[in-house]
């Protein structure tokens, strides 16, 4: 783990909420905006890019640019910076862009500072409901609409209690999807469509699990940050690390967690 | 159609607001609160119903027994109070109670005035948000966090290019899916899990479609108002009222609709 001052950690969380407020104030005036454009990145795949997403992902770059110049990026939109400290800004200017181009509040600016083993701090920013969701560097914590407060998972036992959030049925191959079939049929209640919104809602204590596949590591990082910060566990579907991305489960605690992962295995 | 005058109609959107207020007061100090209660109102179904529900529809009722005591009340929790005048107050305190439950804030409060042909007057009020969709006597207009400005539906003409929204695979028998994917396999992009929130986005030109099953009639009131004064179109799967609930289909345009119908029947 690389060693980190607290004068230096100080500086990454500011950095952090400066990167959170300028995206907001780039994406905001593009949310719900009729002229909204969006590209398909992928052939045959329903992948839009906004204008918004890009501006957003520059404007963030250019105060790295200037505040924190040694550390790499990598984002979503334009691709990896070099950096020299060992340190890597891993940024997804809108995660959910499904949730953005069809106008709920469920997408999020996901900031991380990650080393290669992992992300050491991370935010999900909800621009339009103003809710921002922090975690690392001891800092567990929320503001929104209501005020904010302390982070933390709850202590949910049994699968039969537990509310799973996913973004199956809209992705995921057929195999990952019956993984999933067999931890939804154990849980108490299975919701649907909430972007990254979901893993701010693990980690503030208001569902147990997370299920989801083909992630990419932009789509990830800010996420694990948030949800370790406030005492929960993110993997892949073997238990492994999950910042490479690909198939995650995120839950509330780890007896929940080998629980889920048994029943994904089969 | 009741002939409601001018006077009587402003006192009619004054006293909506007055109950979606009242509700939000009630409603908010519930919501991601630890200790949320729930219970299964449906044996062998997952229909929480919590002390946030039945006390906001309490406030509204002592409201409407103030301002409005002649019109009746027909609400989710409380059941039906017969009124003298032909109009009934349709209140849902909390639709989406799964969302309401696992902290997203989807769910919304939904009161409509409606006479026995339909409803007349309709709010969709998102308190977390702060998010309010009126429409009715003329109205059609919402007020969220950035400001408020017209609903007005969106001019979408192919199904090739609709965003549709529903609580699918939650809700509805195999048949009934079976519809549904009909319609989901040929448009742009189809979205799960938004409760209420879906109509409100429609009316607000954000989404095409928003098809259901298993509606009760105070789900979906509040929802027509506020979707026909924008413009749109809310009917059930064979092109008739849609007031009195069950398999419902509301679409931004007549020709989306026509198109949608036709698949939705097979």
């Amino acid at each position: 783990m690389i060693e980190i001052s607290h004068a230096d950690q100080e500086q990454i969380v500011l950095t952090a909420h400066a990167l959170a407020d300028a995206a907001r104030r780039v994406v905001l005036p593009y949310f719900r905006s009729p002229g909204l454009i969006s590209d398909n990145k992928l052939a045959g795949g329903f992948d839009p890019v906004t204008a918004a997403d890009r501006a957003a992902e520059q404007a963030m770059r250019d105060i790295l640019g200037r505040e924190r110049p040694a550390d790499g990026i990598l984002g979503e939109e334009l691709g990896a910076t070099e950096g020299t400290t060992g340190l890597t800004w891993v940024l997804d200017p809108i995660d959910g862009t499904r949730g953005f181009i069809s106008g709920t509040p469920t997408w999020g600016v996901l900031i991380a500072l990650s080393e290669e083993a992992g992300p050491r701090y991370g935010i999900i920013d909800q621009p339009y409901i103003g809710e921002r969701f922090e975690g690392g560097f001891g800092i567990a914590h929320y503001a929104g609409p209501m005020g904010g407060g302390a982070l933390a998972v709850r202590d949910t036992e049994a699968l039969a209690e537990a509310v799973l959030y996913t973004t199956f049925p809209e992705v995921g191959t057929l195999d990952e999807r019956a993984a999933f079939e067999r931890v939804s049929a154990a849980v108490k209640l299975t919701r649907y469509g909430m972007d990254c919104y979901a893993y701010a809602l693990l980690a503030a204590g208001q569902v147990d699990l997370v299920i989801e596949a083909g992630l990419n590591p932009y789509d990830i990082h800010a996420p694990i940050a948030v949800i370790e910060a406030a005492g929960g566990i993110v993997t892949d579907w073997q238990g492994g690390p999950a910042h490479p991305g690909g198939q995650i489960i995120a839950a509330a605690n780890a007896g929940l967690h080998a629980l889920a992962l048994e029943r994904l295995r089969g």
